[in-house]
């Protein structure tokens, strides 16, 4: 399917209307940006409150035997399953902005069996150890590109309208500081963080480690779908494939911190329109984040230090752009109040 | 009454438990922070999601005859009334966010009768022109901060447990611009913004006049009450009141953008402990904003180009407060999840 524009005609009208509600021109900085790119995504020049859902990806990661991470790789299928009892930051944070959480395997290693809640959609038993080649083959990384795009298409039929991405997945942060370096040309050591908590040692391990993934599998930065297979991850590619399907379906989609991210960089870099749907969630503490989002020109909503990810900062800045939605709906204007405008 | 200061006792058993929810140590960052803090501002170990109330104080400013604003005085009591029918940003970010609004006539130069939702605790008719003299006797800035810890306990027996300050007045960045620069020591120019949406011309015109103001007036930096009477005005007295009464009531107080945190200068500088109760809900657009949350070592939860005040950068800080401490309150432990902790 094809991605539209977002329509700046309707941008237009919902500008024109912030300008004449009962504020200074523009001062509600973010809150009218949001107002206005919703306006244009939905084509829809009242458009109401939108459902809300975040779509928390799982998936393991084979470099993690390379001793990456602070966790042990059976953390991700425990997470899992504490996302599913509702547990995890994720589950509080979504209930606080009212928002709805998806669960789904794209690629754990392990057999979770046929269990309540959880979305199987599992397309590779964790991903190979990209340290000693490609992490997924091409045919597997198109395949969590596609899970994404039918999420999308999926949850629109159920009346959603606004998305969050999340991810799980002990090793991930290897994998997105590498989707990072090959896609923006940074260093390796310029985009890569601590993950969930690594000491000095282990950090410049990592960052070896990732320099190996890259010279051994030479991803080619202008093919995305060959940067996800030798380098990325199944959780990564099926949010790359939900901000794809977002813009086919003209919904707006809140994208979490580092994880997130590369996975949207792979979907901006199939197309770069899908851009227009996006909104960044937040700057996380990774320091390779900053380097993607200003690489797809997106500026983050949230700078609270967050480095969890499973779609935290997604939920949270989700309720800053539902936000501006209600300023636009529901301000009264400069006329309606009988207030005088500016002199 | 006395500012206790905040319970470090109590920090630290919220910060054990905060150490063991099923994320890695310290990774969601800030909205730890706002647990902790919380957990030693209530001294209760597991505090209920507390009731949350914005106050919206109303002054005039007699400034406004020196042309300083880009809106004429006639818009305080036409947004007063803005408030009162629900139409105004405060109003819709508030619903938004759960809270109250409570506005409050501190100094209004209009006789806004017996109505109906606003509180009347008028102290001036507005300002005097300050540029002239005293913009209120010493009496008067005395009795603003009164109103304001009146308000602050009154509100704690109504069962609220989290503040928000905001403001409405023509002409009061002039007012908070010249309190910032004589407390914080930085020149007018420095601190000086373009509040509401003036030209450069009148901008440089403001500048000039707030040094008039100055040197005119010799406002004492070590005396806050000094500073509050020559160049200060009736809303910034309020929420400097209710800053030092959230103190002394033991709750949380989310300050606004520049003017609100004019207010909470003058009530750190009556009382530094009053800070401990302080969260800086955003960083504004106003230049001089950041000079005064840095002198009192508070970091900005928000940064969304707001400039529009009236409290509303605070209710949706507070939003993000409270989820602090909903993660607190509702994540499972790695015991209770059966989680592996860090290897």
């Amino acid at each position: 399917m094809e991605i539209q524009p977002v329509s700046q005609d309707y941008m237009k009208k919902a500008q024109a209307r912030l300008d004449v509600l009962t504020k200074p021109l523009g001062s509600l900085g973010m809150l009218e940006e949001f107002a206005a790119r919703l306006v244009g995504i939905y084509r829809n020049e009242m458009p109401p409150i939108p459902k809300k859902v975040v779509f928390t990806f799982a998936g393991d990661h084979g470099v993690c035997v390379e001793g990456v991470s602070a966790f042990p790789a059976e953390v991700t299928p425990q997470m899992v399953l504490n996302f599913l009892r509702g547990g995890a930051a994720i589950n509080v944070l979504a209930r606080h902005a009212g928002a709805d959480v998806v669960v789904v395997d794209a690629g754990v290693n392990y057999d979770f069996s046929e269990i309540t809640g959880l979305i199987n959609k599992k397309v590779v038993h964790g991903t190979k150890n990209m340290a000693k080649g490609p992490a997924m083959t091409k045919d597997e990384a198109s395949k969590t590109i596609e899970l994404g795009i039918a999420l999308a298409h999926e949850y629109k039929e159920k009346g959603y309208r606004l998305f969050g991405t999340g991810d799980m997945g002990i090793g991930n942060t290897t994998s997105s500081a590498a989707i990072a370096s090959v896609i923006t040309g940074k260093s390796v050591a310029q985009v890569t963080g601590r993950g969930t908590g690594i000491d000095d040692k282990v950090y410049k391990h990592k960052i070896s480690v990732i320099e190996q993934v890259i010279s051994i599998n030479k991803p080619n930065p202008k093919d995305p779908i060959d940067v996800l297979s030798k380098v990325g991850g199944a959780e990564i590619g099926a949010i790359a494939g939900l901000c794809l399907g977002a813009a086919e379906c003209n919904i707006a989609v809140v994208i979490d911190g580092f994880i997130s991210t590369a996975g949207a960089l792979i979907a901006y870099s199939i197309n770069p329109m899908a851009g227009q749907y996006m909104f960044a969630g937040h700057r996380s503490q990774e320091i390779g984040h900053i380097a993607m989002l200003e690489y797809m020109k997106l500026r983050p909503i949230l700078d609270l230090d967050l480095r969890l990810g499973e779609g935290t900062g997604a939920v949270l800045a989700m309720t800053l752009v539902e936000a501006g939605l209600k300023i636009y709906r529901e301000m009264a204007t400069f006329e309606e109040a009988h207030v005088s405008d500016k002199e």
